[in-house]
């Protein structure tokens, strides 16, 4: 199955990297607590980090205690950065795709994966890898853009607004056809793929998996307040999370 | 918290009858073959079904090979048909909402509950007893009106429809939004209550149980070639189906 590496795209690359240097953007207010919320305790543990991009998580995960990191992208770009802002002797960035981790080393006690997985068309493939490399009770911990993102195949307008443009509700269409979504994001043609909430997570638990949960997170009044644009997380979560945990009993 | 019987409410009752009445409806395309799909083994079985109306489904799981089936319901009309047309004794039904469910004596080895559990406010507290009632190992079988559904909040139209009328797209708001819904059903003021996906995985997990598969069933190219009306289950299906299993290991 295809293995897409847009972010070696020299203008995707260079977009992305000017979304994430904003002060305000989804990922800092959302997805990066939501995360670290959901983190189980990585003392003296060994994390894998799939899509680890320019690291800085990698180097989050010793500071919290973690032994060593592996940290795979399928972006030169992105690991150039890593190494170059984010090294340490205890990380070990490869440059591999998600696909691929069959050939690593493990067992792993945790694997993170951080606003990947809807990249990957193989997804019960790599879940199933993921099993293989941990550990017996090892956490599985990933975030991926929501499914009522993904599920968007680009015909018609993505919201409806009210006459002074605000997002009165989502226009859901196509939920329960899954599969590839071409979208333009920086460029065109950026490849996701789209599983509907059952797919996720009865792809989890076939691979012996026990979700431990879920979050769909969206505006606090606290966050509201500061940025009321982001009143439309009540009606489309931008982010779906998993926690789940190895288990040999099912 | 608040028990809902609006089963008991003459025109609903008449209106409801009606409905599954009719040869063809979503209930017999889409929920009992979902249902039976995911059906356990009831050879020998104990069995619990929380909201059992009429009690069709109670005879049928006795020729399924349980040993005895409770049914309870909070309608006393439904449970005059359930008594009339379903009776064996090897069935006992109770008048008994399913927030009261504690005064049960157990264990069950498998409970189920078909279309019942959005009518019910406080789902944690009927998760907990559930799983007090099974024993190690038992499973847990429900359907419920998809989120997708629950969430409507009664303003603006459901759908988005082009100019002969087809269903384009639902219009999705207030998903984050979870709690009460008071929609109109063959009468007003029906109390549904919406929660979104992670809320009833995080229920489930949080109460012990380990989630085996979920479903959200569509229409089949068969299906679809005869009531072609059931394309819009692409866009919203109608049912959410979870099948869960008891475990004091988490």
């Amino acid at each position: 199955m295809a293995k897409q590496n847009i972010f070696d795209n020299d203008t995707f690359f260079e977009g992305y990297q000017a979304l994430r240097e904003k002060e305000v953007n989804a990922n800092n207010l959302f997805e990066l607590p939501t995360l670290n919320a959901l983190m189980p305790d990585l003392t003296g543990k060994r994390i894998l980090d799939l899509g680890c991009g320019s690291g800085e998580r990698c180097a989050d995960y010793l500071k919290r205690g973690a032994v060593s990191v592996v940290g795979i992208d399928i972006s030169e770009k992105m690991l150039e950065v890593a190494k170059r802002e984010n090294a340490d002797p205890a990380i070990t960035y490869l440059h591999m795709a998600m696909e691929d981790i069959a050939s690593l080393e493990g067992p792993f006690d945790v694997a993170i994966s951080s606003l990947a997985l809807h990249y990957v068309e193989d997804f019960a493939g790599v879940i199933e890898k993921v099993h293989d490399l941990l550990s017996e009770g090892g956490i599985f911990l990933f975030s991926q853009e929501h499914p009522f993102s993904t599920c968007y195949t680009g015909k018609g307008e993505r919201w409806t607004r009210d006459e002074n443009g605000k997002k009165i509700h989502l226009n859901l269409a196509d939920y329960c056809i899954e599969g590839k979504r071409e979208t333009t994001w920086f460029v065109d043609g950026v490849q996701r793929y789209h599983r509907t909430f059952s797919t996720t997570v009865n792809t989890l638990a076939k691979a012996g998996f026990q979700i431990l949960q879920m979050e769909e997170p969206y505006a606090s009044p606290e966050i509201l307040e500061k940025y009321p644009e982001y009143y439309d997380l009540f009606h489309k979560p931008d982010f779906l999370f998993v926690k789940a945990k190895k288990t040999s009993l099912y």
